[in-house]
C-alpha cells in the first residue's frame, strides 16, 4: 500500500516504538506509586514532558499531557470559560470539529461564539478578528494549519492582536506541530494543542501547552495527576513514545520539512500537469508542507478514494478525523466552494516515509481512475471530457 | 523485585502486548479512514468491544471506550446529570477520588450529593441507601470493590433498590472487573466503569458500560467517534490490548481467582501469625481476592514502603492511583479508624504473576522491617514492643 493519508494518522517511528517497549513490558508501574516501579514511570514521564516542551520552545511546566488532540481542544474551551466571568469566544469557521463541537456546547450554555469567515484560500483576516474583539472576549482560538486544505494562518499577527488586549490566544496546531517550526514564545501563543499520532507517535496521547500564568479549570477530575489539571493513571508508554516522537521531529525538522515539501510539490506538479480540469485548493504558498488538496471536476471524491484503495493507495476526501465523512466539508463551504467542487475533492497528505517512486505510481493510477470515473460522469458533456485525457 | 502493588497497576500480559504490536507497527490507520488501513483499525476496535462486553455479559453496543477509569467515572457523573433535570446524586464515603472529585464539582454546580457512611469493614448499608433516595435522585454510584481495603459491596441488593425506583445505578468496578465474576444483566447494573491497566492490559484506556436505554451526554466533543459519546481519534493499539486482556481474564477467571486468593490467603495468614500487633482491615470475607490491607501498630506506613522497596518489594499505603498519597486515607477515616491506625497501614495486592516463594520472601523481609521500625517507634512503650518479636 502507498499511504498518502498522513494528516489522518501517521506510522509510528521505529525509535518511538522501541522507546515505548520497556514500558509495555517490565516497567509497568503506576507513576504515582512510591516504590521503584513508580519512580521509574514518573521519571520517564518527566523526560517526555521535556521533549514535548522542547519541540515548541515551552517550559516543561507548561505542558499538560492529555489523551489526545481532541481532549486538548476540549480542555481549552471548557477550562478557560468555566470559572471565568466570560461570555464571548472567537474562533474560525474552518476549525476541526474538536473545536466546533465544544463551541456549540458553549453556545448552548449561553456564551456567544463568533466564527470568523475565511477567504477563498482558507485564510482568516486578522483585521476581522480585531473587529470582533470585545471586553467580554475571554478566548480566541484559531487553528495553525488546516487539516483539510493545509492553509496556515497568520498566527503571529493574530497572537499580537490578542496579546495587546491580554486575551488568551489558543491555536489548534495538531496538523502543524513537528511539520513546521513552532516557537510559542516567539509567536506569542498562550495555549496550543498537540496530538502525538500526527507526528509519528502513538495514538491516544496529546498535550496542551498552557503558558505560565494562564489559568484553566480541569475537565477530568480525580486522583490529581498533572498537578490536578488532568486526573487519571498516566499512560506511561504512550507518553514516552510521544516524547520520543517530539525529540525526533525536532532534531530533523528542517530536513524533513524540505523532504516532505519536495515530494508534495512533485505530486502537485504532476497531477496539475498530467490530469486535466484539476485545481489545487488551499493557499498556494502558506500551507503545510505535507498537504495537497484537489478538486477533480466531475468526479465524486468518495468514488476516487475507493478506487484508489483498490489500486493500493490510501487517500482521503478531507477530514478523516471525523466519522461524519459523508457531510459536505464545512471548510470548503466556508471557502466559498460550490457543491460540485466540494464533491470532487481529494486530500493527499505525504510523510517522511513516502518516496518519489510512490508519488509517480500514485499519479499514474490517479490518471487512470479519474479518466475512468469521468467516462461515467453526469458532467461529461458539461466539461467536455474526452475518453482519453 | 517482588511486585505486590497490583491494585495500582498490573503487568501487561504477554499475549496482550503481542496483540497490540501490529497496531503499533504496520496497522497505523485512523479508524475513521475509508481506505484499507482505516477499515482494519475499525474492525480491530469492534472485535475488542465484543471482548470487553463479553467479560461483563453486556452487548457490544453498550460499551463506550474511554481513555481510562477516571474518564469513565467522570463521564457518568457529568454525562448523566448534565441534560437531566436532576439535582440529587448518592454515592459512598469510600469512593475513589475519580468519583469524589467530580461529585464535589457537581456540588459546586448546585447539586446535592449524599455520601453514604460505611461500617468498620467498609460496607455500605443498602437500607441506608434506600432511606436517602428521593424523587430528585438521578444517579446512585457505589463502587464494586474498594481500592484500598478490598471490601466488596452488596451490589445486587443496591441495584435492586435502584431498579425498583428506576434510578440509574452506576458502579466503579475498576478494581473488580477481571478479578471476580461480574454479570451486569444479572446484577442489574446500569453503568459500570472499567480500567484496562488493572487487568493486565495497557494504561490509558478504559470503558464505560451503558445499559441500552440509559441516556448520557458526552463530555469530550469533536469528530463524533464512539457514536458521538466520546470524540477523538481512537487509540487502536490500546483498545486491541484492552480487548485481549478482557478475553484472557474471562477465559481464566475462576482459575485465576482461586490462584490469587490462595496466595493472598497465604500472605495474610503468615503476616497475622508471624508478626505481632497486626490487624487485617476491610471485610474478612466479602473482599477482592487479590487484596490484603493491614495496620501495623506503631509503624509509619510510608516508612514501611520505603524499607520494603529497599528489600526489593513494591507495596503501597493505600490508594496509589492518586498523587495525594500524603493525605490521610478517607476510606479508613470513614471506617472509623484512628489516626494511628491509619498511619500504620499497608496494602499488599497480589496478582497472577506472583508466586508462593515471593510471598514467603515478603513475609520474612516484612518481619525484619517491622521489628526494626518498631525499635525506634515513639509507641514502643505503649505497645510494649520487645526488641525481638
Ligand atoms: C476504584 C478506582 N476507581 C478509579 C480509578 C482510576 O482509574 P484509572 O487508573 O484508569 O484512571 C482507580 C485506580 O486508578 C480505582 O482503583
Ligand atoms: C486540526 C485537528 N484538530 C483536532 C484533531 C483531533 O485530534 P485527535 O486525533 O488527537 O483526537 C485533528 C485530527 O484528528 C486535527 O487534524
Amino acid at each position: 500500500m502507498i499511504y498518502l493519508d498522513n494528516a489522518a494518522s501517521t506510522q509510528i517511528h521505529e525509535d518511538v516504538l522501541n522507546s515505548m517497549l520497556p514500558y509495555l513490558k517490565e516497567q509497568y508501574g503506576n507513576a504515582s506509586s512510591i516504590h521503584r516501579y513508580g519512580r521509574i514511570a514518573h521519571k520517564a514521564i518527566e523526560k517526555a514532558r521535556k521533549q514535548i516542551a522542547s519541540l515548541i520552545n515551552a517550559d516543561p511546566s507548561e505542558i499538560l499531557i492529555t489523551s489526545g488532540g481532541t481532549e486538548s481542544n476540549n480542555t481549552v474551551l471548557r477550562g478557560i470559560t468555566m470559572g471565568n466571568a466570560c461570555n464571548h469566544v472567537i474562533t474560525s469557521s474552518i476549525e476541526h470539529d474538536a473545536i466546533l463541537e465544544p463551541c456549540k456546547q458553549l453556545e448552548k450554555n449561553g456564551l456567544t461564539v463568533d466564527y470568523l469567515p475565511v477567504d477563498k484560500f482558507g485564510t482568516v483576516d486578522p483585521l476581522e478578528l480585531k473587529n470582533h474583539l470585545s471586553d467580554n472576549t475571554c478566548l480566541v482560538s484559531i487553528m495553525f494549519g488546516n487539516n483539510e486544505v493545509g492553509t496556515i494562518q497568520k498566527i503571529s499577527e493574530i497572537a499580537k492582536i490578542c496579546n495587546e488586549k491580554k486575551i488568551p490566544f489558543h491555536s489548534d496546531a495538531i496538523q502543524a506541530v513537528g511539520k513546521v517550526p513552532i516557537d510559542v514564545k516567539e509567536l506569542g501563543i498562550d495555549l496550543l494543542s498537540i496530538s502525538s499520532h500526527k507526528l509519528h507517535g502513538p495514538k491516544g496521547i496529546g498535550a496542551l501547552y498552557i503558558k505560565n500564568g494562564i489559568k484553566i479549570d480541569p475537565v477530568i477530575l480525580g486522583g490529581g495527576q498533572e498537578h490536578g489539571l488532568r486526573s487519571g493513571t498516566e499512560n506511561v508508554a504512550n507518553i514516552v513514545g510521544f516524547g520520543k516522537a517530539c525529540e525526533i521531529a525536532k532534531n530533523n525538522l528542517d530536513e524533513n520539512m524540505l523532504y516532505v515539501k519536495n515530494i508534495r510539490d512533485l505530486l502537485v506538479d504532476k497531477i496539475l500537469h498530467e490530469i486535466p480540469k484539476v485545481t489545487l485548493n488551499g493557499h498556494p504558498i502558506s500551507r503545510l508542507p505535507n498537504n495537497a488538496h484537489f478538486t477533480f471536476l466531475g468526479v465524486n471524491g468518495e468514488d476516487l478514494i475507493i478506487k484508489l484503495d483498490e489500486y493500493g493507495i490510501a487517500a482521503s476526501t478531507g477530514s478523516a478525523c471525523s466519522v461524519n465523512t459523508q457531510r459536505a466539508s464545512h471548510v470548503l463551504q466556508a471557502m466559498g466552494f460550490s457543491h460540485e467542487q466540494i464533491t470532487g475533492s481529494l486530500r493527499l497528505t505525504v510523510g517522511i516515509f513516502n518516496n518519489e517512486k510512490e508519488i509517480e505510481q500514485t499519479v499514474t493510477s490517479l490518471k487512470k481512475i479519474v479518466e475512468e470515473l469521468r467516462s461515467f460522469s453526469p458532467f461529461k458533456e458539461k466539461y467536455s471530457f474526452t475518453s482519453k485525457v
